[in-house]
């Protein structure tokens, strides 16, 4: 079995992390695999959707904490390894948002550290109820500097510098009222659910969701006068794309539209 | 009847759009009518806050496909004539945030697409219970990337991200939680709601409602310690308000403000 | 009695707000102790965490309008010292975010205008269920602008621009669901609770929460890439600290730290 298990089904990629006896943790080799993944899949013009799930008994509990001590017998007592570790962790989880694929978190178990960043990242998430969330590595001693950057761009900030420092757990319906994640699912419906979100997303002409999904990312750090200027401009791209106008068309004529993709 | 009827009662200006056989669509003629109304009222002394309703079943369904489509019959496809449009539709939503009074979205039974882009961007809004919102330009094949700019400064991320690929519509109690609106109402109490909120804000100073509106925006755009500066001069401009000193000098003397305005 | 009351407690400094005849109004006076009183904590390795409260009535109602209004008989009108006054307002509230100890707000009674900017500042705030927040300075013709800056940091934009153009209160449960505070509790809880928070930080690797808190500020300020960036040099940085390499081999060997701090 590989580190991360991939299979498509119906326009889905399926990514399975696969190290649940390390609880799915983000070693070296299970962000290489997730980068390469991600990187074909954004090449694949045939997958619509990603769903990325954990096997065993969590979603993903973070950094490789055995790898990353034994990283510590470097001469430089492991500063260049950390750096590289963080650059490369920070690059796969900016990838999640950059291919053109929506990537939907099917969460449950445990998601904490850079695990709960994965789900903060991915664009959806759905999680078991009984799934708990925390950004605990303050109880070790190692703030979660880089996972908050995620998790402050999805929940208010009081709420963010609660769990950070207090190293505390918040269950799923919690995490869905403060917006970490979209719905909690009692966990014998989990997958069912993200499939059928998946299924929803890949019914969509996937040029417009390709060129909605990049616009989101990109017009969220402008400012609104230069937001709406990039917009306008992603909106006359699309306009012109040559399913859109058979899209509109079809509306119109109050049709199923014959798309090419 | 003209496509956008106004009539001033009480200090505020209702603006009704009024093209209900077409859903309130925002063609040329109604943005147009949209600008020159927020430009008039920008000026207009004599109305201290805003109430934007629509005639018909729906508030507003966005864009006017039909006319949009037409469009395509330029040499470059429509090119020129899109990016103008959305041009202009950005120009009109920055005006309702950048006119002096307070504007207040009355929304019932459908508001989608540039619909509901224009309820994230009033500065209020209170809803009908029934009503419903979506950003659903993916079902058919036109991402909602404008709308997207207004809806993502309004609600968190994940909500809206689901919001725009899936095109589902969220009804009225939905969209208070997230942030949307302000509040739902029951159907046969919206009007006397919108005009009570609107009652309210008639009674406070002008000056001061005009410098916070305008303050509101500029820093939230600006990092902490410009905000800061910038609306640490705001409040020294309004200190020096004549009606300002009337009015801290009443609550001293626990009587009613004497103001000019 | 001071106008601003210290006592440390198990690692914890208490700063109680004591003006209650004025309702601890944040006068010039009161503004220099809190100033003062933050930067000797930011000195104090023996504190872990803050907690602010005030005594009497009210947690704190904002500036103190006598001694503005008293400011008015300079031959500017007032103009220097207001400036002042405000760029002192906002030195202090950026100090509570500056220190490296997480604040805790102990809220209850009344927090308006700058009051609510207070607790809207802290890292951290816990309320009495029939506590009352405002940002009414509407309601007397001067617009709360700078309370705005930390508002509006905290809570959805519309709910912030209604409470500040109409001027109304909002109760402690809706403050926790808006993200103004962490949570309302009984009035009777309300020490116990800020106490039993305080305490959990304080067990915390001071060095760790230290880094994060600094980091947490910084990185929400920045775009993705380079908060990434800049946290991913945070959590170098604090992997080489001694305690972390202790923290997280305690962690491995499933035994209790041995932190120097």
């Amino acid at each position: 079995m590989a580190i991360l298990e991939r299979h498509d089904k119906d326009a889905v990629a399926h990514l399975q992390l696969n190290a649940p006896e390390r609880l799915n943790a983000l070693s070296d080799e299970m962000l290489a695999a997730l980068q390469d993944a991600l990187e074909q899949i954004a090449e694949d013009r045939d997958v619509r959707a990603v769903i990325l799930s954990g096997a065993g008994k969590a979603f993903c509990t973070g950094h490789d904490l055995k790898q990353m001590t034994a990283g510590r017998q470097h001469e430089d007592g492991g500063k260049a390894y950390f750096k590289d570790l963080f650059d490369r962790c920070a690059r796969m989880m900016m990838a999640v948002q950059a291919i053109p694929q929506p990537v939907i978190a099917q969460v449950h178990g445990i998601a904490t550290a850079a695990g709960c960043q994965l789900v903060a990242t991915c664009d959806l998430a759905i999680a078991a109820e009984d799934t708990r969330f925390g950004v605990n590595g303050v109880n070790i001693g190692l703030f979660c500097s880089t996972p908050m950057v995620a998790l402050t761009r999805n929940i208010p900030r009081k709420q963010a510098f609660e769990m950070l420092t207090t190293g505390q757990f918040i269950d799923a319906p919690r995490a869905a009222e403060l917006g970490l994640i979209n719905r909690a699912v009692p966990a014998d419906k989990l997958a069912d659910e993200t499939n059928a979100l998946a299924q929803t997303l890949t019914q969509k002409l996937g040029a417009a969701v390709k060129i909605g999904k990049r616009a989101f990312y990109e017009q969220l750090q402008m400012p609104l006068d230069q937001a709406y200027a990039h917009t306008g401009n992603v909106m006359v791209e699309n306009m012109l794309h040559r399913d859109t106008e058979e899209g509109i068309a079809a509306f119109i004529e109050k049709r199923p539209p014959d798309w090419s993709q």
